[in-house]
C-alpha cells in the first residue's frame, strides 16, 4: 500500500508551487465587476500523485496550490474586486475536504506539511478580507464537510443552499479519528464564536447540520432557498463589497512566472540564491539587494510591477520556503544571509511606508509579512549570519528578528569593510507575527525601553558592538572566533534530533499574546500531529487507514 | 525492559495520592515564623516503581505526590507561613529533574499523565505565591537540570549559589530528544521573558549557565556565594513575607486523611461518590448535597475543618480525578450528577462569597478552582446529567459549563420534582478558568449579554425550559426521550477514537485569551506529546530509551 503514493518515498516527487490560472484543473477564477468567484470543480482523475482518486470536490496539494495561486492574483492583479465568492461547480457538494485516501497514504512528513500550507491560504483568505478590502464569502451550494467546511469558515460569511440535502459538517473526529486539522475547531470557538458544548456536538455529528439550527448555532450565517441563492450571494458579496476601499479605476499588476533555475545543490531566483548543503544539512538563502535605486514614485512601482525589488525578494523567499519545506526535508537548518549594496534599501523602505496606503503598497507590505510569518512557523532551525559585503538594513534587518538565533561578525574579515545593520520603520508595525506583535515587541516582550531604544537607532549603521548593546543580534564573535564559532554552531544542531528541535522552536517563537492564526499552529496543529501518529488514525487498523475498505477501525481504548 | 516497570503493564499498580509528611520519603518541610523551608533529599532507593533507581534528587510521580502534598498542606495547616523556600537536602544538587530511566521504560500514557499532574503542581505553587500570600522562592543550593530547573521557575525568585559548579540547564533537547515539558519553555518566554534567541541558545547548551550570564539572561534573579547564601535567602524571604496578608495568629486547620472506601465499581468519599462502569466505560462522580445547614460563622467553619462541605468536596473530587486519571485509563468518560437537598447549598455560597477575604475561604476557593480545572484539562469526554434528585446549585451549577455537554431532564421521571438548577455569584468571578475567565464567560464569549443575563438569574430556580432559553444546558430530552437519548450518547463517545476526542476536547474547551497556564496545557504539552511518540524519542534507537546505557541515539533526520 505504501508504494501507492509519492508522498510515501523518501525521494518524493518535487512539488512545484508555481502555476497560473490556464494551468489550472480545479478552479476557475470568474470575475464580474467588484465580485469575483472562486469556482471548485475538481477533476478527480487529476491527483497530486498516484494512488487516489479526488472525488466530490475533495482536495490534495495540487488542489490547494491553485487555490493559493489564486488568492493571491486576486490581490495584485485585480484591485477591482472587492469580494469573492468561493463556490463549487459541482453538483451538491461544495467540496469535502482533503482527500482521505490520499491521506490515508501519505508520510507523517507530508500530512503535517500539507496541513500547514492549507492553513496558511486559509489564514491569506482571513488576510484579505481583513486588510486588504477584498473579502470573501462562502456561497455553498453544496454540501461543505471536513476541510470544506473549514474552507468556509476562513471567509467572513456563510451562506448555505436550503435545498433539503446540503449541510455543514466536521466528521473528521467520528468518521476518521483525526481533528479538522486547518483551523476548524479554533474557528468555531474562537472567530464563530460557537458555544463549546454546541461545537461538541456539531464534532461528533457525522453528518453536520444545516437549516435554522445551523444559523442558531452560528456554524453559518444564513440558509437560502435554492431559486433565490444566486441573486442572494450576488446582493450580499455586492454588500460587501460596498465597504472596501480598493479602486476601480487602476489596472492589477501581473504577478509572471516566477523565475526559477535549478541545479543540483543552487536554485537561483532574483534576488534570492539558495544554497543546499546536503552534507552539513542547511540550506543558505542569500538575499541581494537591489541592483538599482528605489523608483521616485507609486507609478513607477507599478510599471516595474514583479520586477519592483521588494515584491521580487518576497515571491522568490515564498516559493524557497515552500520547496525547502516539502521538497527538502532532510535540511534541517535554513540560514539567511544578504549581500550588495545596502544602501539603497532604505530609500525602498522609505517609499513603502509614504506610501502605504496605496493599494499596491499595502499588498505588497502584506504579502511581506505573509512570506515572514511562513517563516516563523516553518519547523526548521532558522539562523542568520551578519557578514562583511551583506546589506540587513531595513525590511531584510528584520529578519534577523525572525530567526532563532543571529550571528554578527564583529570586525574584519578580510578588505572589506566590518558589516553593519540597519533598521528601518518597517520594523515597528508594518511587518507583524502572528501573535499581532512586531518581531522587536516579541523580542523584547514586557520591554518596552528596548523597543524604544531601537526606534531611536532607526537609519543608523550599527556595527556589532551597537548592535549587540540594543540586543537587535544573538552574539558577535570577532575574527578570530567567527570560522570555528560558525561550524561548531551548524554541526551541533545537525546532531540533535529534528523532533525535539522543531517543539522547542514552536514554544519558543510565539512569546506574548495567542491569536486565532497561533492558536491554529501552535496548539491545535501539535494536536493534529500527535493524533497523526497514533495507531487510532495511522496504524495499519487505524480509522484513516481503513476509511473506503469497509473494515471497521480497532482503537485502543486507553485515554492519554 | 519493558517489564521494568510497572506503567507499562496494561493494569498498572494503583496510585494512591493520598499521604502526609509522616509518609514522606523524599520531602521535609521545616517551619521557622513565617518562612518555611521545603527541603528535597530524595531517598533514591524508593522509587514509586520498581526498575529505576532516584539519583541526584530526580524525581518520579511518588516525589512528586509528596510535593503536592507538601504545596497543599502549607497553605491549609500553616497560614502563619508567608513564604516557602523551596530547596535541596544533598550535596551539590538541586534536583536533576525527572528520572530519564523512568521516562524510558514508562508507556506513553504514564508519561503524559506525570508530566500533567507534575505541571498542575507547579501551577498550585504560583497560585500560592500570587493569591495565597505564600510566596515561593527556590534557593539552589546545586545545580537545577531540566525540571529540576523547571520547578524553580514555578517559584517567583530564583537564587543560585555561587560555587563555581551548580548551573541551571534544560538539557532535554540536546541530551534526550524531548522537552522540557513541565513549562520550562512557556516561563522562560512568557513569565521571566528571556529573550527568545537566548532561551534557544540556553534550551541547547547541555551544561546550562551559571553567574553573571545566568542573571544578565534573566535565568535566575542573583548567584549568591556559599558563605551568604543561607542569610540572604533567608533575607530574601522575609522581604517576601511581608507583603503577605496571611494572619500570624491564627491556626490552620488540619488535612486530616481523606477517607475512601473501595469496592470493585464504586469508590466511597465524604460527599462524592465514584461509580465505574467498565463494558460502558464510563464512571459516574456523584456529589452529594451537605447533610446539614452551612455554619453560621467563619469560626464555625474553621471548627468543621475538612469536614466542612465545599472543602470536602474538593478533597473528594480532586482524589476522584486524579485516581480515574492514572489509574483507569480505559475509562473514557466522567459524568457529573448531584444529588440531595441543594436547599442548603446556597447558604454555603453565600458564605464563602461573603467571607472570601479571609485566609480560609480564599484558599477553599482556590482549591475548589484547581480542582475544577483539573477536570477542564482532564483527557476525558465529560457530562453532567441533570436529573431528579440532583442539586445543581451554585459552586456544583458551574460544574455545568465544565463539562462538554450537560443534559438537563425537561419534566419527570417518577413522581419527584421535574430538576431544577441555580446559578449563585460563585459563578461570577470566584471559580476562573486557566484562560482567566470565568465559566460563563467562555461560554459566552463576546456574548456579555448572556452573561449579563445569567447574573440576573442567581438565585432562582430554573427549570429545563428557563435553562435552555438562558444556554446553560446543552440539551433538554423530555422524559419520553431520556433514556434513549443518555444510553445512545454514552454509545456513540465510546465508540470514538480517544485520541481524536481527547484533541478535540482539548481544542473547544479554552476559547478566548491564552495564558500561561493554557500555553503550558496547550500548546506545550501537546507537542511535547507529539515527541513523547516520535521514535528518535522513543523509540528503540531514541534518545529516551538509550539514555544511561553509553549508546548514541540514532535520529531520523527528516524534519516534520
Amino acid at each position: 500500500m505504501h508504494a501507492l503514493s509519492e508522498y510515501t518515498r523518501e525521494s518524493a516527487a518535487q512539488i512545484d508551487f508555481r502555476t497560473s490560472p490556464e494551468q489550472y484543473r480545479h478552479w476557475t477564477i470568474a470575475i464580474d465587476g467588484p465580485i469575483a468567484r472562486l469556482i471548485m470543480a475538481v477533476d478527480e482523475d487529476s491527483p497530486h500523485a498516484p494512488g487516489y482518486e479526488l472525488k466530490l470536490n475533495s482536495y490534495d496539494i495540487g488542489v490547494d496550490i491553485e487555490l493559493y495561486d489564486a488568492v493571491q492574483r486576486l490581490r495584485f492583479e485585480h484591485p477591482e474586486v472587492q469580494a469573492v465568492v468561493i463556490t463549487s461547480g459541482i453538483q451538491a457538494m461544495f467540496c469535502a475536504g482533503a482527500n482521505i485516501r490520499m491521506l490515508g497514504i501519505s508520510s507523517h512528513s507530508h500530512k503535517v506539511n500539507f496541513c500547514k500550507f492549507t492553513n496558511e491560504t486559509r489564514n491569506a483568505i482571513e488576510d484579505a478580507s481583513l486588510r486588504s478590502g477584498q473579502t470573501y464569502l462562502a456561497a455553498l451550494n453544496g454540501t461543505a464537510a471536513g476541510g470544506g467546511y473549514e474552507l468556509a469558515l476562513a471567509t467572513e460569511y456563510l451562506m448555505l443552499i436550503d435545498d433539503g440535502n446540503a449541510a455543514v459538517s466536521l466528521p473528521e473526529v467520528p468518521l476518521l479519528a483525526v481533528l479538522p486539522g486547518t483551523g476548524g475547531l479554533t474557528r468555531l470557538v474562537d472567530k464563530r464564536l460557537v458555544r463549546r458544548d454546541l461545537a461538541d456536538v456539531f464534532c461528533t455529528v457525522e453528518e453536520g447540520m444545516k437549516g435554522k439550527r445551523a444559523v442558531q448555532w452560528r456554524l453559518i450565517d444564513e440558509t437560502v432557498t435554492r431559486s433565490k441563492f444566486d441573486e442572494r450571494v450576488t446582493e450580499k458579496a455586492l454588500e460587501f463589497a460596498a465597504n472596501s476601499d480598493r479602486p476601480t479605476d487602476e489596472p492589477g499588476i501581473k504577478l509572471e512566472r516566477l523565475e526559477r533555475s535549478e541545479e543540483e545543490n543552487e536554485i537561483r531566483y532574483p534576488f534570492v540564491t539558495v544554497t543546499l548543503d546536503r552534507h552539513g544539512r542547511y540550506a543558505t538563502l542569500e538575499i541581494q539587494a537591489p541592483d538599482d535605486d528605489a523608483p521616485a514614485t507609486v507609478d513607477e512601482i507599478k510599471k516595474q510591477g514583479v520586477n519592483f525589488w521588494p515584491l521580487a525578494v518576497a515571491r522568490a523567499l515564498d516559493d524557497a520556503l515552500l520547496h525547502l519545506r516539502f521538497n527538502e526535508p532532510t535540511l534541517g537548518m535554513l540560514i539567511i544571509k544578504t549581500s550588495g549594496e545596502g544602501g539603497r534599501i532604505a530609500a525602498y523602505d522609505a517609499l513603502l511606508t509614504e506610501n502605504r496606503e496605496d493599494w499596491l503598497i499595502r499588498e505588497i507590505l502584506l504579502y511581506l509579512q505573509r512570506t515572514y510569518k511562513r517563516l516563523d512557523v516553518t519547523s526548521r532551525t532558522t539562523f542568520a549570519f551578519v557578514e562583511p559585503g551583506s546589506c540587513f538594513v531595513g525590511m531584510l534587518a528584520d529578519l534577523l528578528f525572525a530567526v532563532d538565533r543571529s550571528y554578527m561578525l564583529d570586525g574584519q574579515l578580510d578588505d572589506r569593510p566590518a558589516p553593519t545593520i540597519q533598521l528601518s520603520e518597517l520594523s515597528f508595525g508594518a511587518l507583524r507575527m502572528s501573535n499581532g506583535l512586531t518581531r522587536l515587541e516579541t523580542r523584547f516582550l514586557g520591554d518596552d525601553e528596548s523597543v524604544g531604544n531601537a526606534k531611536k537607532l532607526v537609519g543608523q549603521n550599527l556595527d556589532a558592538s551597537a548592535a549587540m548593546d540594543a540586543g537587535l543580534i544573538t552574539f558577535a564573535p570577532d575574527d578570530i572566533d567567527w570560522e570555528d564559532e560558525i561550524r561548531l554552531l551548524l554541526e551541533e544542531r545537525a546532531s540533535f534530533s529534528p523532533d525535539a528541535l522543531t517543539g522547542m522552536e514552536a514554544n519558543l517563537r510565539f512569546a506574548g499574546p495567542e491569536t486565532l492564526e497561533t492558536k491554529i499552529f501552535g496548539r491545535l496543529s501539535a494536536w493534529q500531529n500527535w493524533i497523526f501518529q497514533r495507531p487510532n488514525a495511522a496504524g495499519e487498523s487505524g480509522a484513516l487507514k481503513l476509511y473506503g475498505t469497509g473494515k471497521r477501525a480497532k482503537y485502543d481504548r486507553g485515554r492519554v
